[in-house]
């Protein structure tokens, strides 16, 4: 470009909106000191959350609900949130079914023979060892699957794919979800004797992206699985060519009722213990194909470290409950168990972070009817960290849901997932994948949140050193 | 940035270099327009190159070195160079020793049980199916490794860091593959039961990367393998909590004699016979893990691809010989085979294309030297492609380069290998890794070469019709 006619451009940019007038502006809101100090201090300087989850994900690895790893896990952080001088540090064991993955892979036998890169989804029917053989059946999207008679269908391997792309909100999930969520059992209801999908992904390597589903309206469970995208791509490529496509699958996997899981619970304990107390967590389990550093490793550092932050600067007024849910992967287990135990306690808020380590970019509270004023306080808090306000947002989170439904109130701290879908439920969940100063934000914004709603911090009581 | 400070920024800044006299520069040279015109059709239209890395990735997908899928990748080069109207396509077959891969996997025995992503490098030993367990020993460079005493090594399980980052001219796999080149023998030699390396490349994901490796100097095969390099980061960090480390190692492979492999070789027919050749090429062989898109198959397609635009415009005075080299990947088998029968004929030019399918960026030739008319011809017609001289290149290219040796004048088109080491040798190497934008830049840099070089083209010959 050139130069005279750049300068030219910037200088004469007139304002993009039309401005309106200050004085029909609401009343100034500015955030407290207090605040702000907590806020600034975590954002430049916290290691805990780095800790946490770097220790979590290199000493203990995967952690699939209700197996030998996760029950570890659980060990794990009991010794580390005690150490870490938190209060009620306890175990609250629940049972569930266990799903379990064997051997697993994926060939075309005809007509280009080759080997395809694939995982199993939670609570996949077996092939047993020797594996199924089938011819492929393509559908562009689930609705495909749903509108094709039962006899396209019926006795194949059925093949679905889907067109999702990435997202900041994280929106395609539930749209471009549905060959995973739906798929299996629909597939199984026409008679298939498999599935496979592409994988609910926005990357191109072929790492599979795993995930729950569940058979549902009676299907019988049938073998289900994900291609990685590349793979899913080639196979298309091979439908393309217009001649009959083969393939043999193996999805060894087991399935038993009985298994144990439990909610890890740790506290900053408040000055009023009548007071409601804000819960705040995330889920310890993990899929096993990675170390679950984004999902959600990050979420329990994050809202740990925030937790520790408050209880460094002093006695809040209110009790601080932090939740290391388990077993959220197969279907929320750790929620709905805490919910079943604590949802009629009275909570002054509820929030978890489970969308990986990158940055908060807005949030949305229930405070903004319910307590405009906190609401407003964390607006102007939350600001100066790049957070923007959504007044039209929802709840959400697995995790705290059902205890929201018994009447908590909520808050979202909206984390950036352009990125979290590239990795999310795949080999590639690895603490490689956290940017430590991304990381240091979320933390600030939690510590800013819990500090608003604390009801006011104490300090000068005596603190544990920081380690 | 305050917008008028920018534009003053702007409209002040003085060239950086202080220019020399027109006076001085050396003559001017011009690219011939029909040159242009064969390049920038090229660039524009080309679909050869997509067409053929698509099918061959596609159609046969992985091609490992005198396995049955490099015999019909050999099997599908011939047809398809046939229909694309290319003379003398023939194989040269040879023969060599098979290594083919097994089961393999690596495990965390102890302090941390984990998984790690490993896979075997070439002509790795075999652990055999109950694979070896032994404790690891760390060295962040090979250098570290061979300075160490026996008795540091003996009976354990050599772990071999290092730091490769991502280049442009990939200069860091000479110095940072040393680890997968020199560690398997120095560490057999020093008594080590097994080697583990950190995969030679520069992405993040769990993907290993393989390669090979001999054993010389009398060194015993020993278990040899390549972890990811988020799977090294995670040992690196268990290495780091300072208590013995227990790996469970499983690479399982086999190693016979008397494989078959062989060239494929096409040719578009100059008008003199007697006139030295052009040769170009890629190679056909692929490791295991992927298709092949980015090694070679791009590199067989854009010469080819190349070759059949000179064809489309008539018939060039040399020949321009098409070599698909085969078994590339475990040594050079193809390119030695090719000198042994043809190095001692004339030939004009040698070059090959083998480091993925990102632009090419700069070029060199012996034809500085030899034939600077024509190096400047080159240089001017290859200018608007973006494509710098690199006036202190040296030839490259496993494949030519023995042919080179035996007197064959050299050139190199340097591609982009920024990236190139994210996928190199490992399960993501597939089609989606190609821009196919990148990938007609390719085709035109090689297009205007051969015509440059072909010693003039005479159109109005009969052409087979484009497919």
């Amino acid at each position: 470009m050139n130069r005279a006619f750049l300068a030219a451009l910037l200088l004469s940019a007139a304002p993009a909106v039309a401005q309106q007038s200050i004085a029909k502006l609401p009343p100034p809101v500015v955030a407290d000191p207090r605040v702000e100090r907590l806020r600034d201090d975590a954002l430049a300087n916290d290691h805990y959350a780095w800790d946490i989850v770097e220790a979590l994900t290199t000493e203990v690895g995967q952690r699939l609900a209700a197996t030998e790893a996760e029950a570890r896990a659980r060990d794990w952080a009991v010794k580390r949130l005690t150490a870490m001088g938190f209060a009620n540090v306890h175990v609250e064991p629940f049972t569930m079914p266990v799903w379990t993955r064997g051997a697993e892979s994926a060939e075309i036998v005809a007509p280009f023979p080759q080997k395809l890169a694939i995982t199993a989804l939670g609570y996949s029917g077996s092939t047993g060892p020797e594996g199924i053989t089938g011819q492929i059946v393509y559908f562009p999207t689930v609705d495909a699957l749903r509108a094709a008679p039962d006899s396209a269908v019926a006795g194949k391997i059925v093949f679905i794919d889907h067109h999702m792309m990435p997202a900041q909100d994280g929106s395609g999930y539930g749209q471009f979800g549905a060959p995973r969520r739906q798929g299996p059992t629909i597939a199984s209801l026409k008679g298939a004797i498999g599935i496979v999908i592409r994988s609910i992904g926005t990357d191109h390597h072929r790492n599979p992206h795993t995930g729950v589903q569940y058979f549902t309206d009676g299907a019988k469970p049938i073998p289900a699985g994900a291609l990685s995208v590349p793979d899913s791509e080639q196979l298309i490529r091979i439908l393309a060519r217009k001649q009959p496509v083969t393939m043999h699958l193996t999805l060894v996997s087991q399935k038993s009722e009985g298994g144990h899981s439990g909610n890890v619970i740790a506290e900053v304990p408040g000055r009023d213990p009548t007071a409601p107390v804000l819960l705040v967590g995330g889920h310890l389990d993990s899929w096993d194909l990675a170390t679950g550093a984004i999902d959600d490793g990050a979420g329990v550092a994050i809202t740990t470290a925030a937790a520790r932050h408050i209880m460094d600067a002093g006695r809040p007024l209110r009790t601080i409950r932090i939740v290391w849910f388990g077993a959220e992967e197969p279907g929320g287990f750790g929620g709905a168990a805490y919910a079943k135990a604590h949802g009629k306690e009275p909570h002054a808020i509820a929030g978890e972070s489970d969308f990986g380590a990158d940055r908060v970019w807005r949030f949305s509270s229930q405070l903004k009817t319910s307590d405009p004023a906190a609401y407003a306080q964390l607006a102007a808090s939350l600001a100066p960290l790049g957070i923007t306000r959504n007044d039209k947002g929802d709840a959400d989170g697995t995790d705290v849901e059902p205890t929201i439904a018994a009447g908590a109130p909520w808050i979202s701290l909206n984390q950036d997932g352009t990125r979290y879908f590239d990795w999310h439920h795949t080999p590639d969940d690895t603490l490689d994948k956290i940017d430590p100063v991304q990381l240091r934000q979320n933390v600030a914004a939690w510590t800013a949140m819990l500090a608003v709603l604390s009801g006011g911090i104490e300090s000068g009581a005596k603190q544990p050193k920081r380690r």
